[in-house]
Parts: structure tokens; sequence; C-alpha cells
């Protein structure tokens, strides 16, 4: 762990010594061969984990500048409903807030989603959807396949945010109905912050905005990025991206179907462990909305601190995270995105059995029952 | 070398193995006190080279995203002059163009700025104006004191764009009355691409848009900058971040007066190789313009190509740069930026000033002529 507390967060992710490593070499003319062959390594590698043929560009910022892209660029001066049931979902509708005619279908956070709500809207006329597909303040995985399905239905794009889906979990961008996807780097794909990439469909470029913004012009990416060597329209962050081509090929390694499977098991061992502890599982799930497999959302026991909870785990080396907003003190997240597999989701779990027990809960065995389903 | 190309180009330029080493370290994160510490550190480090005591913030993104930050902050809906003599300050009237009423008065590139029809449009209520300090595509330096005079003569914003002169030649944003100043990581700073900084002066926060954009929304910078414990609204690059405050530690190692005399030296020297050539420098200069220190730009001599010229340099493991855009093939310039001092200036001109020879040009020995400038 290199004296470094380890990051059981839903992002960033611990990152392999290799990826970081790629950083480490001298800079490079970025209009160059070299950048345009790790720029289209990116690419081939990231749209089978989105699920789509469509072109896929990389931006340098982070996943929110992914988001803004995809609104400013589709969403400006249309009509937009932007679907919530957490943290990210709201930053989505405030970014919508700013481009268009924004109606914001707010849930409570961590309950499904208002899908009556938005058939309603777009039977009126709603021209674009923003949606979070795994909402990790909440830790719950939106019902992308049914938003997608409506999205066809009434002839409107469909906005996702997969930033901590894709690379984790499993996406199918083209099979859902999803124009524009957005991914992050540093969640799933265990590379270093900093980069995005987003996915865009050719039924969204026939509808592109006219006025767009200058550096998240995807216009601009779509340009560059058809050139024989393929290019970004403005100085990229180059570090970044040879890190990012690094774990792409770790990624390559794994297999993709192999990767979902692992994020699907070390998810599935951190709920065990919480049925065993007998601590509630945040969401309140229907029978299209699924628990995530990138972040745990818990409800903290009664009588116990957030600062009780997660500053005994963090004695251990151990970094958790609590709610966001006013979700602060009431819940505890467990990110199992990335590079790690089962000996960081033992260490956590014996963690928290251990601050739960020493603060009046009287956990059953967790750690047990996840070493059963990570064995 | 590394067996890497010596990038002589105006940005980006060789990097420092401490500042690369310094992105090797495992992620951290970026709401606790180590990241705080560094943006400090980084913030410290470049108000002095701003010469500012404005506010300061960072930005994951390139030089660019600066600029539209700048723009889109301060200058939407506003009527905009943007002053252009050469790509970079085409650049900046284009973002104008897509926030304000744009007005662009364009010079020859390499030719001295209009001031006589800047003041005429502040006379008529022009209320922002864009300058490039230092415009690296043709090798001429803006007179920013005397704009800077003239915006607050007639009491508008002055958006300075000092991205590959701060750090690297003289630069007063206070004295010469520049409301907000942004630089990009990868030029004189000689920190990785991908991260811009942006001061910005009480008489713009004042003028901020109420419409701004989201991952760009400087009051936003400004809310996060402003906690006890410093962040960024949205995830930031954190390796970049671990990098450039490596380099602010170099600068301040360095100091700054030694780093500006070190740039301009290393550009005497560059024209001073030219006069001994009889090869001709590129921009036509009047009392208040001057030569970039940072990036010569000469005149190709005649009979020679591009290719000639810069593939024979290249043969020696040396980049430098041709011209840009309608500039192409006219003119070709060396950036003499950064991390880099006699051994690569030396270098550089003893291989241009053999291509020179091999195609026919019958140069006098520049090399000795910059030797004595450096010596």
């Amino acid at each position: 762990m290199e004296n470094e507390p380890l990051l059981m967060i839903p992002g960033p992710v611990p990152i392999p010594q290799s990826v970081r490593s790629a950083m480490m070499r001298q800079a490079i003319n970025h209009r160059g061969p070299e950048f345009s062959a790790a720029y289209a390594e990116i690419v081939r590698t990231l749209k089978p984990l989105f699920g789509t043929e469509n072109e896929l560009y990389v931006i340098s910022g982070s996943g929110t500048a992914g988001m803004e892209a995809a609104v400013a660029n589709f969403g400006r001066d249309r009509r937009i409903v932007s679907l919530v049931n957490g943290k990210f979902g709201s930053r989505f509708a405030e970014i919508a807030g700013r481009y268009g005619s924004a109606t914001v279908l707010e849930s409570t956070w961590g309950t499904p989603l208002d899908l009556a709500g938005l058939e309603a809207h777009l039977a009126e006329g709603a021209e674009v959807i923003t949606m979070v597909h795994n909402e990790t303040s909440a830790g719950i995985k939106n019902p992308a396949p049914a938003v997608g399905a409506l999205a066809r239905k009434y002839d409107a794009l469909f906005i996702m945010d997969g930033i901590t889906s894709i690379g984790g979990d499993l996406v199918e961008a083209d099979r859902w109905g999803v124009d524009v996807a957005v991914v992050g780097s540093q969640k799933c794909l265990a590379a270093p912050a900093g980069l995005a990439a987003v996915s865009i469909s050719d039924r969204a470029w026939e509808r592109i905005a006219e006025t767009r913004p200058y550096y998240l012009d995807l216009a601009a990416y779509r340009k560059s990025g058809k050139k024989d060597l393929m290019e970004t329209p403005y100085t990229p962050a180059v570090p970044l991206f040879l890190a990012l081509r690094e774990a792409c090929r770790l990624i390559e390694e794994e297999g993709i179907e192999q990767r979902i499977a692992r994020h699907r098991r070390m998810a599935d061992a951190v709920r065990a462990a919480a049925a065993a502890w007998g601590v509630d599982l945040f969401p309140e799930l229907d029978e299209v909305h699924a628990y995530s497999n990138t972040a745990t959302a818990m409800k903290i026991p009664a009588g116990m601190t957030d600062k009780d909870l997660r500053g005994t785990v963090k004695k251990m080396g151990i970094e958790i995270a609590g709610g966001q907003d006013h979700l602060k003190g009431k819940i505890f997240r467990i990110g199992t995105m990335g590079a790690v597999g089962a000996p960081e989701i033992l260490a956590t779990l014996a963690a928290v059995q251990h601050a739960l027990r020493k603060h009046g809960f009287d956990a059953g065995d967790g750690v047990e029952a996840a070493a059963g389903v990570l064995e």
C-alpha cells in the first residue's frame, strides 16, 4: 500500500503500478504518430466496454466535463428531462438547466426513477433525456434499457452518464438505445483522474446544436479524431492518455466479461457482508432498478456516527466513503471498482466489521460471509 | 534524451525527471489535506509569476480551456474586441464569437496589433478585450501594458492569454491592468500538458456573467478554492497537480528573475544565430511590440522546403516547429521555454545550421554567435 490509504471509495480508485509508470516518460508531441496510436488504442478498447460501435472521443477533463459536453452539444435550447435519484443525477440536471429548458424529475435519492413521469413528458414533446446509469451517491443502478426504449419510442435523445459503470458493469449502449454515453478515467477503468470519453450515435450527430462551446465542442473532436493521425482539437493531457492506454491494456488482458464478473462478485461479497452484519442496504428497488455493482451504500446503524464508523476504518489505513449532501452521516459507501479484488475487499470488510462492533453494533460475521462469495 | 526527440517547439517542452516522477504515486483522495496542500503551493508559486495578488485557480484542462473560462465567465453577452496577429489570437476571437458580440481586429500575423482601432471601439462602448501576450505562432510579443492602459481608460475588462509567457518572460498582470490572465502547464512552467491556471481581478469578479458554463464556471472554482481545505469543484487531474507542484518547486529553486533572464538569454542566442546565418526573423515590430523570448519565428530561406529544413533537423533527434495554417512552409520556429538551457540550444542551432547549409543556404556561423551569448 506504499503507506497510502487504500481507497475503497467510489473513485478515485487504486491505480496499478504499470499505469502510473506510463506517465513517467518524457513529453511527446501530441500531433504525431505515437500519440495518435495511443489515442486509437484507447478508443478501440473502450468501444466494447461502452457496448457501442459509435464514434468515441476522449476529452482532457473530468467526467463532469464529459457530461457537460453531452448536454451542451446535444441538449442546447432543447426540452430536456433530467431523471434524478442521487447527487450525480442532480448534477446532470443542473448542467441541463444551463443549456436547455430542463424539467427535473426527482425521486428521493436511492429510490426508483419516475419512468411514468418521463413518458408523460416525452409524449408532450421532450427531446432529450439525461440519466445517471450507476448512481454511486445512493448505490443504485438505474434502468437504462427501459429509459432507452422510451427514448426510441418518442424519438428523443438519450444521454447516459456511465461514469461509474462502464468498464465495471455491463453496458450495452447501442442495444439499449443510448445516444451519448460518458465514462470517467478514474473509476472502473482504474486510470488516473482527468479524462472523460464520450460516445455519440449517428442520431445524435444529426441533431448537434449549432451553437456549441469551444473546449467541449464535440464536432471539433470529431474533426481531429478522423484525421489520418488521430488528434485532439486542443492540447491533450498527454500523461493521462498514456496512463489510460496502459489501463486499457490491462483491461484487454483481463477480458471484459471476466472484469464485469469480478466487479459483480466484489459487490455481491459486500452485500453478503451487510446481510450477515444486519446492516441495511440503502437503496429501495423495484423490478427494473438494481443495486450498484461498483458502489454499495449502507445505512449507518443507529447510535453510531459517521466519524465513529469511517474514522475507525481509516485508522486501519482504509478509506471508505460517507454520504454526500443530505445523506451525510446517514449512509456509508464501499467502492468496489477498478483494479481491486478479494484482498482489498476482505481487508475493508474486516475493518468495517471491527468498527461496527467497537461502536456497539452487534454485527454478525460479514467477513466470513464475504469470503464465501469471493472464494 | 531517453531516445525521445528533444522537443524545441513552443510547447510541450521537455519535462524534468522529478516532475514526471511526481505522477508515479498512488491515487490520493482529491478532497483531503494532501491535495489541498499541493493546490495551495501551486497557487502560491504562480501568483508572482503572473505578477498578481488576485485570486488564482487551476482548471483540469488545456490552456484553451483557460481561455474559454475567461471569455465565458466575463465576456458573455458583452461587446468584446479581440486583437489578433497570429493563430492563438485568432482562436481567442473564435471563442469570443461563441459568447459575445465579438469584433475582430486582425493584423497580418506577426505584425503589430491595431491599438488605434482598439481605442476607437473602446470609445464606442466595447467592454472586454482579448489579447495573446506572447503569440508563438508568429514569434511576437504583444504590448500588454499599452492595452491594459486603454482598458483602464475606458473601464473595459482586459483578458490576457499568458499561456506561453508566464513563467518564462516578465508578466506583471496587476501593474499592467490585466483583469484575467491564463497560463498553461506545458509551456514555460515545464510541467505536463493538461492544466490551466487563471487569475481574476476584483473588477472582473464584480462583472461575472450570470449565465456561466458548468465545468468552466469560475465562481464554482472560487467557492471550492476558498474552503479551509482548498479543493476543485470537480474531480481534478490529480497526477498533473502533483507534477505541477514539483515544477513549481523547481521554479522556486531557480528564482523568478533568474528564470526570466535565462529565457531571455536563450532567445537572444537564437536571434544571434539567425543574424549570423543571415536568416530573417519573421515578426515586423514597432516601438511597443517585441520579439518573443520563448519562441523565435524565422523565415525559411528561399529554395528550401519546410521538410528539407525540419526533416534534416529531426534526423538529429531534435524537433523544431513549422509554421501554422497559412504560414506552413514559410517559417520555422524554435521554442526556448521551460527546463532547457545552453546544451539544448546549441544542439538545436547546430542541427539547424547543418540543415540550412545542406540545402544550399550559405549560412554564417550562428552556432558560434549563440555560444557567445550563452557563455
